[in-house]
């Protein structure tokens, strides 16, 4: 097992492609199960398909289904930060994905995102652990 | 390799966190991935911060998304029933989490909860599996 | 570790049932985690019932949570192509499940299940990936 976390600054950014960087970490000969996990109550990771729209897309499909509001319990920081929480029921903060020879075996339009509506904290971490076989 | 199925009455609650009784079943050496699974077709399991008003939140959120309703063709059991089953669609019953020194390295404000929206059947059952690194 | 992708046909099929080939790809010997992952921008995999109205049931969820409409940034194909990319942030093409002796571990009522709302690609590829433990 490997594991190790990095930080990442998203500001008000919703969604950080991280396929780059994760590819970055692994080593040529890796191979086994990556779990890619963010130690955050208000994010989450999605796999989509990034730079055609779908951040976009994402964006005010999460606006649609968990409106910005005050019908929230949770609430302190910025209105509508109740569903910032409400969010990785949905939008899972773990992923397990195969990786063989040094790459994640994602397909063609797969990008490893991270998904963060909270613009309360700019500052983000996220933690890679693999696991070879 | 270590796998273990323990059992809960969740009865009519929605959301049973289950930190506590994770960490306890490691013990101090362990590290690896843990995932943990729940084998039933109308639960879920979700990451969030309890204590503060996201299980209420979490709840009236299924209701106006998965509403209890007699719009499903899935129908035995309580009225909304059908809702259950769709549920794990979007809230799964497997998440995979990394563990080093006998912790899961979740963030501050993070816990690992059972969701289950089921009333009719209050015996659950969640299998935790560590693969060790 | 054992990784291998198959093909499968889905056409205009939004929910096939994998459960049987990934028991016949599993050797009774088998014991570990199985990560199933479906390396396309516009699927997901769900463990639900089948055959008891919970596809038709996810279907209309689908349908009512992310309209087939013109909303969507993400225009090609289809229709409502759009909304096919932004459903795997919500219905993850990753699951892990538990193996032991040969089997996945799941509920009397649980089937790993592809989503795939995309009409335009009818031939879809899922991978099976086994770390042993």
């Amino acid at each position: 097992m490997r594991t190790e976390e990095f930080a990442l600054r998203t500001g008000r950014t919703l969604i950080t492609d991280l396929t780059a960087r994760i590819d970055a970490w692994l080593a040529p000969a890796d191979s086994g199960l990556l779990n890619v996990f963010v130690p955050h109550a208000t994010a989450g990771l999605a796999i989509i398909e990034t730079g055609a729209g779908t951040e976009t897309d994402l964006d005010s499909t999460l606006e649609r289904l968990l409106p910005i509001d005050d019908i929230y319990r949770h609430r302190h920081g910025s209105r509508g930060h109740g569903r910032d929480h409400v969010m990785p029921a949905f939008v899972a903060p773990s992923i397990t994905l195969p990786v063989q020879g040094g790459r994640v075996l994602l397909g063609t339009w797969q990008s490893i995102c991270l998904v963060d509506p909270n613009v309360d904290n700019p500052d983000r971490r996220v933690r890679l652990t693999l696991l070879t076989g």
